[in-house]
C-alpha cells in the first residue's frame, strides 16, 4: 500500500483485519494474500451427518460500486457489497460459505483507501460468518474482485431448476441497497442519461449518490437459519439472491420449466429510488421488474406448510421477509407480476 | 459477451471450456459462475493417508500482461499467466490445486476477445490438472483475476521458515516468460521511459512486445512430480515461485531466519531481455536480482542427498531445473548472489 514504516503499518492492519474474521477452522499466517482453512472440524462434521461434502465456489465483482465509492470519497461499505455479491453465490446452491479472498486494483494516487475498503470487507465476512482468508492488491485499475468457497452435503444441494412445485409460496427477504450492476445502470440513467447529479436528494431520504452506495445485505444467517432448521425435511427447494436479471430474471432462474412463479406486485416493499426511476425513465413496470431487485434482496421458495415458521426465523435473524407469492404449474413465462 | 444467439454460442463454448477441464470431483452444472466439487473421493484419500486435509486459498491477478495483451491484439496466452500466479500461491504450501474460478472485466468493445482469454484459462487449468470451475465476465474495466483452492495434508504443508536448513539445496525451475508485474515493470523502463517500441527486436529472438508477452510456466506437475515421490520422507523443504521480490525476495521469503541462501550467479539461466534491461537501464546486478525473476521460475530447497533425483523428476515432468544454489547456516541478507 505504501513503503516502509506506514507500509509495514498498513500490511499489519490489514492482517489484524482477516485475523477478525478467523474461527477455529483457519491456521494462521503471515503471509496476506495466501490463507489456510483446515476440514478436520467439518470433516468431523461430515462423518455425523454429511457424508459427501461438495465444495461450491464462486466468484463476483463489485467493480461498480467501488467506482461509486471513489465519487463519493466513501469507501467503509464497498466491502460489504463485494461480500454480499460472493457469498450469494454459494448460498444459492444451499451451501454456507467457509471463507473468502478477495483482489483490490486501485491506482497509486487511491492507495490511502485501501484499508478502508479490506475493513469492509472483513465487516462483511464477520456478519456473513466466513473468514476472510486472503487479500491481494494491485496498484492499477479499479476493481474488486471476490471469491467465496463454501460447503454443502450433496443430498442437500439445490439444484435449481428441479426443486421448486406447484403449491410452494415464495418468501421476499427485503433488500438493502442496490446490488452493483444495479446501482451502475440506476446511475446512469438518472445521472448520465437523466441529467441528475449524485448529490440531489430527489424525493429520497438521502443524496442520490448516497442511496446508490448504500450496501446490499448479507442474508447468510437468514438463509442459514431456514436450511439448518429444516434440515431433514428439504422444506426449502430454492435460494434465489436477486442479481442480474431483476426480480423477474432471479426468480427465474430458480425454478423448473413446469412451474410458474406467481409474484404479487402489492406484496413487494416500495422503492423510493425505483419509483424515481420509473419517473423519469417512464420505464414500464413489467421491464422494471425484469431489470431491478424492486425491493426483493433473496427470494426463498418454501413448502407453504412451513412459510410462516421460516419467515420468524428470518426475522428472528434480523431480516424483514413476506411471502411475495406463489409457485403455480404451467408453462410460458416463468415468472408472472399480479 | 454478446446479446442474441451469438450471445448463447459464446456462452455455449465458454462452458465447453470449462468442461475440458472437469475430472470426475467436477459436479457439472448449467450456470457459468459458480462451481460444484465434491470432496468425496479426495476424502476416501483421506481416510487412507490424509486424515487432516486443509485447504488452500489464494487470489492473483494477471491484469499487467492483459493490458499486453489489448495492445499487441494476442489474447490466447494471458489465462496460461493468470493460472501460473493463482497456482503458485497454492504450490508454495506445498498443497495442489484442485480448482480454479476467474473473473474478467473488459470494455464492451473488447467482448470479442472474451473467449480467446477464457480459453487460455481453460489450457492452463488442463496444464496444471485443475478444475476451472466457474468465470465471470464484468463489461468494463481491464482486469483479470483468478483464485485457485488447492488441499493438502496438514502435516505435509509447506510453512515457510520452519523448514529449510543449513545443507539443502536450492533448485531452480528454469521460467518462461516474465510475471505479469515484471513484465509490466519491464514495458515501463524499456519502452515508457527507455524509448523501444513494443515491435523493436533489440537483440531478442522475437519482437520485444512478443518477449513480454510470452506467457510464464505452470509448474504444478513438476512439483507434484517431487512432492508426491518423497510424500514420506518430507525431501521438500520449501517450494518459492519467483514473482514480486524478484529471485532475492522469493527465495528470502521461504527461508528461515537462521538460513541464508548462497546462490551462484553462474548457474542462473541466461535471459535475454533482462540483460537487454541492465544495458539500457544501469541497474545494479543485485537490484535487478532484488527485482527480476532471473530466469527463475520456481525455486525449490531439497535435502542435499535427493537434489539430483529431484531434477530428474522435474525434467520428466518437461521442465528444465538445476542447483542454483545452497543454504548455509548464518543470519544477514537472507539471499546472496555468489
Amino acid at each position: 500500500m505504501a513503503g516502509g514504516a506506514a507500509g509495514e503499518a498498513a500490511q499489519a492492519e490489514v492482517l489484524r483485519q482477516l485475523r477478525s474474521t478467523f474461527g477455529p477452522a483457519v491456521l494462521e499466517t503471515e503471509r496476506g494474500s495466501t490463507g489456510l482453512y483446515a476440514l478436520l472440524g467439518q470433516v468431523g462434521l461430515l462423518e455425523r451427518r454429511c457424508r459427501n461434502p461438495v465444495l461450491v465456489a464462486g466468484t463476483a465483482s463489485a467493480g461498480a460500486k467501488l467506482a461509486l465509492a471513489q465519487a463519493l470519497g466513501k469507501h467503509d461499505t464497498v466491502g460489504l457489497d463485494l461480500v454480499a455479491e460472493c457469498v450469494n453465490a454459494v448460498l444459492a446452491r444451499g451451501a454456507l460459505p467457509l471463507f473468502l479472498v478477495a483482489h483490490l486494483g486501485i491506482g497509486e494516487a487511491e492507495s490511502p483507501t485501501a484499508l478502508p475498503i479490506v475493513k469492509g470487507i472483513a465487516k462483511g465476512c464477520r456478519q456473513a460468518d466466513c473468514a476472510l482468508l486472503g487479500t491481494s492488491l494491485e496498484p492499477r485499475g479499479g476493481h474488486l474482485v471476490g471469491s467465496a468457497v463454501g460447503m454443502v452435503e450433496r443430498a442437500r444441494l439445490l439444484d435449481g431448476p428441479a426443486a421448486a412445485r406447484p403449491g410452494d409460496l415464495v418468501l421476499g427477504i427485503t433488500a438493502g441497497g442496490l446490488p452493483p450492476a444495479a446501482a451502475q445502470l440506476v446511475r446512469h440513467l438518472l445521472v448520465d442519461a437523466g441529467g441528475l447529479r449524485l448529490d440531489d436528494q430527489p424525493e429520497l431520504a438521502c443524496p442520490l449518490g448516497e442511496e446508490l452506495l448504500r450496501p446490499a445485505r448479507i442474508y447468510v444467517r437468514a438463509v442459514r437459519a431456514v436450511l439448518e432448521r429444516y434440515r431433514v425435511k428439504g422444506v426449502v427447494h430454492a435460494v434465489a439472491p436477486v442479481a442480474d436479471g431483476g426480480l423477474v430474471g432471479s426468480v427465474a432462474g430458480a425454478l423448473g420449466r413446469r412451474c410458474v412463479a406467481r409474484l404479487e406486485r402489492a406484496a413487494l416493499p416500495r422503492v423510493p429510488l425505483l419509483d424515481l426511476v420509473r419517473r423519469v425513465t417512464g420505464m414500464a413496470d413489467d421491464e422494471m421488474a425484469r431489470t431491478f431487485p424492486m425491493g426483493v434482496g433473496m427470494a426463498v421458495v418454501v413448502a407453504p406448510f412451513y412459510a410462516k415458521a421460516a419467515i420468524r426465523r428470518i426475522r428472528r435473524a434480523g431480516e424483514r421477509a413476506a411471502v411475495i407469492g406463489e409457485v403455480v404449474a404451467g408453462s410460458g413465462p416463468a415468472v408472472v407480476l399480479a
